[in-house]
């Protein structure tokens, strides 16, 4: 069966100018410029003109994709009522598909090359709007629209929280925003390309990467992650933990490994550095604490192998830090990630269209014949 | 760039034992067994069983397909609810997404060997409820939960329109489903099979297929075949309609050629004969007598090309007669490819499962100097 292109692996689905890795050396660049500059220097609004433009923007673009993010923060108000109507316990994720499936039926937009961009801004700014409401339904709060302020972080965590988040948290929040914008094409990617490939319309391609998203395999690995410190409890119990589960159980370390990295995953480092500043009350330090330990103990043991902290591994304590909790943890990467998805579907469409179609390797019975239902054993 | 296998084009995504189709000959089989036999002497509860089981039932294995599916019609109340927000004019597809979005918030089970083909009959039945209530609040009637009867084709049926349908339309219902069920792996399945690869849970699975369905390359060719003969409105009308648009004009034939078929769709002479059974009125025998002379013409045309009528050129005439307006096509195609889409997900994680990852082709600029915002032209 070597025909088979199994899980599509160095299958090339696409060409792409936005995300460059370079898993050996640890670089992650997008549109050629390293992630730490974007981090350090930018907001989240100037990586999405560089995103969705191709550059970065100068003082004027600027002025007009957030302009068209702050008029689009309004959904139709039967879209706040369906997600009211979800269970609290549901799932973020499974929130979030129901929500956008919604916007679909109000927004059928048809693909258009000189609109796509606007659109996308659009859907950006009402992914704001749909998870700091995510959280405020599950939270058992009255839903809440993001207001315009100077950027896109501060109107969200305001929205979410109903409070004037400080400048920490609101740099930290950006980072968070740059730095899961994109990773070329995992599967919630890829999802949202073949759903593209049938020109159906944007919110859709948004809602199948959500459905690939929520799966265990791939969006939740910063819960996990995170889960593993709660269950840790204190840090002079990391080698015990350790040598517990992880040598005698042969349990997997969340957080740690990647398909692409062999090296320290630049955006574990950026989320490194922000944990360190954020963890201040004695609970998130006490994490940190445990969590600094665990990577020691971790790279000790594996680092040998190539196997180091991956982007999940410190964005948890960021997030906790803030003040969510861990259920929102995917679906803040999902807020993120719109970005990305929305930026490689408008390449494929615009510049590289084709239905995706692949094949299926038919190894059943060629011909049987029929038996009628009162003649079967 | 010939890297890029562009649209996954004869890429094997995986190996099947459900659908085998020769499209030079014109044979579609499922499980080994001619389509024609299939439609002519089955029920869909016992393709069901070849699908999921792999062979045709007994009446002993039917007797408990049909008594699953009998017991989960029902939906948690809020997921009609939340149908009943949207607005009458949504998109038919985009309504489906958001109740199977909402579904996934209620029905979160792991992917479990032995559980997940009882799952994927209660999710069989949830769609006949989900479909028949896309009608039913588009037109503003009340809210209707499929009750059981001898078939899954009948309850649908009388869910829909709140009246005994005739064995007639029994029959072709049940036919078309059984021709809908599965094509191998078009852009939807593929979106299934990427999101079920991160082992989400089954109803996103069938979001993101539906999101893919949505768009008008995939799943909008039955409605948009039936929208020309409503457009030609009389038989004396076709040929200058052809020639005028599809010779001069050069627009797309809708309902004709098939990338894999290269003669007569067997599906589409199939439902030729139940349009041509169904077809009574006045109205609906002037559609058909429209279709057959456009036929006609396409073949005169086209044949030498081997374009000939596919399986979406009489299926609208099959649903329109029986009662469904348009809008609804694509969503009765989606409530029969529900089961080929768990089909093939079912077998795609329990026997070969891995993580759809493909690669992205880099092209853009390798590294690029930041620039401060204040100092960008």
């Amino acid at each position: 069966m070597s025909e088979i292109s199994r899980g599509l692996e160095n299958v090339f689905i696409k060409a792409t100018s936005l995300t460059y890795i370079d898993g050996e050396k640890g670089i992650l660049r997008y549109g050629g410029y390293n992630i730490e500059d974007l981090v350090r220097n930018c907001s989240f609004e100037e990586v999405i003109h560089l995103m969705l433009y191709g550059d970065l923007p100068n003082s004027e673009q600027l002025k007009k994709v957030k302009e068209r993010i702050n008029e689009s923060y309004n959904v139709p108000p039967p879209v706040i009522r369906i997600m009211e109507e979800l269970p609290h316990d549901a799932d973020a994720i499974a929130m979030m598909e129901t929500a956008f499936s919604a916007l679909a039926s109000y927004y059928n937009y048809p693909w258009k090359k000189g609109e796509n961009k606007e659109r996308a801004l659009e859907i950006i700014a009402k992914a704001s709007t749909i998870v700091a409401n995510v959280y405020r339904l599950k939270e058992g709060q009255k839903p809440e629209i993001p207001e315009p302020s100077e950027s896109y972080a501060k109107s969200f965590l305001r929205a979410t929280f109903s409070r004037e988040p400080s400048e920490e948290e609101v740099d930290a929040m950006n980072a968070a925003l740059i730095l899961y914008t994109d990773h070329e094409v995992p599967a919630s990617t890829t999802a949202a390309l073949v759903t593209s490939s049938t020109l159906s319309d944007m919110y859709s391609c948004i809602v199948s990467a959500l459905a690939a998203l929520k799966g265990p395999l791939h969006g939740g690995a910063a819960e996990a992650a995170f889960s593993q410190f709660l269950e840790i409890k204190d840090p002079s119990n990391v080698e015990e933990w350790f040598n517990e589960n992880v040598i005698k159980e042969k349990k997997r370390l969340m957080g740690f490994g990647h398909r692409v990295y062999k090296t320290y995953d630049p955006r574990a480092k950026l989320f490194k550095r922000y944990a360190e500043e954020l963890a201040r009350t004695p609970e998130s330090k006490k994490i940190l604490d445990i969590a600094e330990r665990l990577e020691d103990i971790g790279i000790k043991n594996f680092g040998e192998k190539k196997i180091y902290p991956n982007t999940d591994f410190y964005s948890g304590i960021v997030f906790y830090s803030i003040g969510f909790p861990v259920y929102m943890f995917t679906s803040l990467f999902a807020l993120s990630r719109v970005l990305g998805w929305l930026a490689h579907i408008i390449e494929y469409v615009e510049d590289q269209h084709r239905l995706i179609r692949p094949r299926a390797l038919y190894v059943g019975p060629i011909k049987r014949d029929f038996i009628p239902l009162s003649s079967r054993n």
